[in-house]
């Protein structure tokens, strides 16, 4: 809750009105926020996510409320993005929980779950099975206010220079891996690193890393993983939705006037919205054309998914009996995720 | 193209404005429109989310853009609404393409698809696969601008007053059925009627219907075809998601400022990612109160689902042969769910 180092960057500034028909001045007061962004602005879908959000909100406010997004490691270090928000050292954050679980390990489960949910089901327990509220409790204790504002589909789960026929093959390999999957990989002997896009590829060249996951087909080719290895595995058992957030320091957000929250609050919903329809939309021909340069493309076999869920529900299991807000939040989704069963079960074709 | 009924409603008028520090008065001209609703505000989810829209706008507008949401048949019967904004009797309605059909039966493939892509797919299809550039083009040439609002997962397909265990079983049977997914019984033998949500359950307890489909369980619910009927068939073959838009006279749309049409747009985006939250959440519950009372689940077996699916495949391939817009739109749709499969197959659990 410190917040003794927060610019004061809400500028209510007096603008000229006219009063004229027509004209489309307003004398609604400006105001100001810096955003880190913890993608930059080339990577396809997560990086342009946070330019168009910014755009937005400054068209539908008219130009009251603008937020400068700032790319990664220009106000504060990428990964330190929310810590930053929370200690008033920046006003806000296009980031993930995941990048906040330092504080507590149940921020985790509001950025992706393995074995998780879909976006549908995700988007469900979020807004109406109290995912959301729990989350917002728990931001609420350290400053922050946070907004969903973005999700994606499954990721894909790795890039190997062999073919993994079982858990045996997976020991002892030194593997880049996000999150709570992360520790699920080094439950089956991975050794796990968690490197920033950009260092990935010279680190496998190198030879300090036999394999990486990153993120959807369409961003890992941007990457150029396909150049050094060639087995890249589906499903994302560890990633089926991921979700992201734009976080405010809350002293600021509650001194926003109704309408910029509610404008806020809804381009993060439509952000939503459409990386859902873009990640959707833009993976089956990444795939294809990495197939064409060699890549083959492989589903993990159902042995090794089995023995990966239960490395995961064991997790799951002490990191409840370890933090109480842990228990909290995963006896939540998972009461929900019981009982959508029936739904899911009856519902989908195929 | 005919414009000449518009009421003329994009009033323009003079805000005071006193232009100091913290006031939030505009100067952005007022605009109020008409809005006919297809659903009542009583239904959940269908009912309740244009309300929600035209609260939306009219809070992130500073109240400069006021869209006024009349209830089913006040201002033009409910199944007349978008013509009547194609005619300029109204400026606008929340509906769906389905309801234009008799336009030209190729809207219908912007309302739902039998055996059709689940609500990311379409989602993928309509903003990055060439979906909306298409719907677009086909209602401006109506004089209509058409905006994505709102989309539903899985429907139920419907209930029976006997368990349907061939094709057989449906030959005869009189029965209240929606869209593309009517045109598919009818193939079977069934027959159809497309009556209003009101009237339905009334036509069962009377004998004149056998049967219904009419939306998700929570709707089916509410509607109290429980009480007349047992056994409730899934999944929803015809209607997997289902797509919903407002539509406003081009004429007035193109005459709205940026920031509102931003807003609009924004709005609307985000009511489907509300819409899909909400109907993924509301369904179990009413499934097990629904089973509690003795309603029996069943998916329909595979055999009536080939023969369904059969029967839409000689459908299409029939209008595509007897519109050129049907057989445009239908080969964009085509061609993007045969590059996706490759994503679908990997990418998913299960």
């Amino acid at each position: 809750m410190m917040k003794t180092g927060l610019r004061s960057t809400l500028a209510a500034v007096a603008v000229a009105c006219s009063g004229l028909v027509g004209t489309t001045a307003s004398a609604t007061p400006t105001v100001e926020l810096d955003m880190a962004s913890t993608f930059p602005t080339s990577m396809p879908i997560l990086g342009t996510a946070s330019q168009d959000l910014v755009q937005r909100i400054a068209t539908m406010s008219d130009g009251t409320l603008v937020i400068h997004s700032h790319e990664p490691n220009t106000l504060v270090p990428a990964p330190d993005s929310v810590n930053a928000v929370a200690d008033g050292r920046i006003e806000a954050a296009w980031a993930g929980a995941g990048w906040f679980a330092g504080r507590d390990t149940a921020f985790n489960m509001f950025s992706s779950v393995p074995f998780g949910p879909s976006m549908g089901e995700y988007l469900a327990w979020l807004y109406y099975g109290g995912g959301l509220e729990l989350a917002r409790e728990m931001f609420a204790e350290h400053g922050v206010y946070n907004i969903p504002c973005g999700m994606i589909p499954p990721e894909a789960s790795g890039w190997f220079p062999e073919e993994i026929r079982s858990v045996q093959d997976l020991k002892g390999i030194r593997m880049r891996f996000f999150g709570l999957g992360a520790q699920v990989m080094q439950r089956l002997g991975v050794e796990t690193q968690q490197l920033a896009p950009g260092e990935i590829l010279a680190a496998v060249e190198n030879g300090e890393l036999d394999a990486t996951e990153f993120s959807l087909p369409s961003m890992d080719q941007r990457l150029g993983f396909s150049k050094v290895l060639k087995y890249y595995y589906f499903p994302g058992w560890h990633q089926q939705a991921t979700l992201f957030d734009l976080y405010i320091a809350l002293d600021v957000w509650n001194e926003m006037s109704e309408s910029h929250q509610t404008i806020v609050e809804t381009a993060c919903g439509d952000v939503i919205r459409d990386m859902m329809a873009k990640g959707e939309a833009m993976q089956w021909s990444a795939m294809q054309e990495m197939q064409a340069e060699g890549v083959e493309l492989r589903r993990w076999p159902a042995s090794i998914l089995v023995e990966l869920e239960d490395a995961w529900l064991d997790i799951a299991r002490n990191e409840a009996a370890n933090n109480p807000n842990f228990a909290r939040v995963y006896a939540s989704y998972s009461d929900f995720r019981e009982n959508y069963k029936i739904w899911k079960h009856f519902s989908f074709l195929e």
